[in-house]
């Protein structure tokens, strides 16, 4: 079995000392990760990689976007038609989004060219259609770096646990949430002064509802969920909480409970089946001893946890250009070591999965009230009703009775009736700002 | 390209419903690992693996090891002969050790069958030969389960971060000091105690002499830096420091320096070149807030440090039956897959890499002496000699004068250095033990 020799001619009178048979990459979208996983491909970064070779930029105003450090033969163009029609046998995809990137995916597949993206709203859509494609085509389709930048959780996932029988996937999947909270616990900050924090640095982008409201870590989580447990979770189909309602009192009341607060990405599937017995992204308080709430700033961690292998951790940076083209670089180097197309790594296309929205955790509940007596037996006897039991009622010190906050926790109960019980809460007249409850996870 | 057909015929009037192109699998070496993977095989520990197939178990004195749970037309043996003359695809190595072991995946490749092993030993010692025999012969030589049992992370290495270019590879990589670490540390007991325990409760062996004097982690990080950093390591040039002489009094003065104590495995590549700059196992000061210091009991944990992504982080269950199973499966499921041999994952064999056996950086050094005046007069005098600075001494309270344990703790300093003042301060008359010293890393 021997490589593909696409290009080979061409090749061989390329730039003097670059390997004729290795792989010819098009890069589409030259933004922080494109430059990045150029910089790799021609050894400004370091050593070069011999199996891979820089063959076409394409940019939407490729002008302004051309660099002297890439040899000459580099092929700059702003038409996805001009890399289609290429002697390319690799396209990287880094434009992002569903639209026009799921067509160009397509179109690339169908021109028998290699596909390694990072675009995970594009996988969490339409990834089996297009690894399908793929497979059809006898090309391959990779996107290591489409969850968790430069973790390799997803080769992990595929190959290292294979083995396993994997129930539940959880994790810390958006570096921009984890690091709001991070900062917001440790220096008092204000959520909205957090999120300009973080846009001041580079770590959130100017519409931060992507990330803050869960959406990015739910596609993660989607992804995972057909990787890890085989199970085809629509996007729309897990439940996003956002961050948004997380005040600084409520990282003093998550340290008395010996607890931190992250945004927690959760996936758990059936033992023996395939109903998805929770889909979830949300603000969540975690154990300081779990490795959840191990993660600083803008890392990200994934913990599968499997029948026979317990938990196995994977932790690193969730983003940002090098170690996103890292994964990408890692893709590359798959596809051209490998001698024939790779299985496709998602399920086949069909049906999604059973996703149930219902599950049972201990709670945190934060009030913030107008104090007068009896509030808390108002409270304790709506709990009482749809049968939740309270754990504990912690007060801080000092605010103004005028606008009180407090905590209760709650035992183990499940979302529904929570919810109704707090449907009935919010109808109380002793309310200053909204409740918000969160999951206590471990 | 198709799977190999090899066998078809007699799978074929196998048991009912049970796949004839699956790849047959012979078992070398029954105990607890060997039986879990059989347990994952036959589906007896939830769904069984379709791709896969139980053919033969072959182990001494074989009739004390059958079990009825497996299918009736696997085969039972004791000679090794019998696994290479049948028809099994796969033969999964679990014997351990270098002879017999060597010898038997030898004649297993020359025989045309692919091999997964769990013996770090045989890789660290022999692997590259064997990788390229493997090679050779067209068949698969895999050994997830090597390094760190249930922890995927020579898959991760050699494929999710493989377009970095990685420079050191650090990790708590032998559960059995670990929990012996961990136990001394929560619960003050000395090391032999701890050694009982965890003797008592299976997680160290009657002689614990590879696990607590570091050949056990040795092995591994050669293996690591082989796979990880393209360096041939010999394990003989790994330096190994027993962790014997920690006394539970460190642990107080590590809490003290805001650290714990680990069994801390280090292997660090010049940039741009090959000469390793350090390849160790001791004892070591980690500072809390470390991913080294998180890890508790018997888990593992590996941090890969690479020029563009970063530092990555993989743990686990590194040992324990059903973990170590995940890692044999997951190989097997890998060689089921794959449509041609693949690259083999070793380098090639040739000369050992350059190892320096000095490095820099802050050390912890305890001293027990019978005191009198001018005895830090007397160290600082033979530490300044060497200029060698003092960074801070530690004295706890309620001790004995006549056996006085006290700490000093030095500035970052080579290995060279240190050990020639600590010769020099050897030779002084108030020792009542011998000095230890543990480097503080991060």
């Amino acid at each position: 079995v021997t490589g593909r020799t696409t290009g080979t001619a061409q090749g061989e009178v390329g730039a003097a000392g670059r390997d004729a048979r290795a792989r010819r990459v098009g890069i589409v979208g030259f933004g922080t990760v494109g430059q990045a996983v150029a910089r790799i491909l021609t050894g400004r970064a370091g050593r070069p990689a011999p199996e891979l070779r820089l063959a076409a930029v394409c940019n939407r105003r490729i002008a302004r976007k051309r660099v002297s450090w890439v040899p000459e033969d580099v092929a700059w163009t702003e038409r996805i038609e001009d890399v289609l029609a290429s002697d390319a046998d690799v396209v990287v995809e880094l434009i992002g989004g569903l639209d026009p990137a799921g067509d160009w995916v397509r179109r690339a597949l169908l021109a028998g060219k290699s596909v390694v993206t990072a675009n995970k709203q594009l996988i969490a859509a339409r990834g089996p259609e297009l690894a399908e494609l793929a497979a059809r085509n006898g090309v391959h389709f990779r996107f290591e770096a489409a969850v968790c930048g430069g973790v390799p959780v997803l080769s992990a996932l595929r190959e290292g646990l294979s083995g396993d029988d994997l129930l539940s996937i959880r994790g810390v999947l958006n570096g921009t949430c984890n690091y709001i909270l991070t900062r917001m616990d440790a220096a008092g900050l204000s959520f909205d002064a957090a999120l300009a924090e973080a846009q001041a640095r580079g770590f959130a982008e100017a519409d931060p509802s992507a990330d803050v409201d869960g959406l990015d870590a739910g596609a993660k989580l989607a992804i995972l969920a057909a990787i890890g447990l085989g199970c085809r979770v629509r996007p729309s189909d897990v439940a996003c909480r956002s961050i948004r309602s997380v005040e600084p009192i409520d990282f003093t009341y998550a340290r008395r409970l010996g607890c931190v607060i992250r945004q927690v990405a959760r996936v758990t599937r059936e033992t023996g089946g395939s109903t998805v017995l929770e889909a979830g992204v949300q603000p969540a308080l975690v154990p300081l001893a779990s490795p959840l709430a191990a993660v600083q700033g803008s890392q990200n961690v994934v913990l599968a946890t499997g029948a026979h292998g317990g938990e196995t951790a994977f932790g690193g940076h969730g983003a940002g250009g090098d170690p996103t083209a890292v994964a990408v670089v890692s893709d590359l180097l798959a596809v051209a070591r490998q001698e024939g197309p790779a299985r496709p790594w998602l399920p086949p296309p069909g049906p999604p999965a059973r996703v149930l929205t219902d599950f049972v955790a201990p709670r945190y509940v934060r009030f913030v009230v107008r104090d007068r007596p009896g509030i808390v037996a108002d409270l304790a006897g709506r709990f009482s009703r749809q049968h939740l039991n309270i754990d504990a009622v912690l007060q801080e010190p000092g605010h103004s009775k005028a606008e009180l906050p407090f905590v209760m926790t709650l035992e183990a109960c499940s979302t529904g009736a929570l919810d109704q019980a707090l449907g009935e809460i919010a109808a109380l007249d002793f309310h200053v700002r909204p409740t918000v409850s969160y999951p206590i996870v471990d």
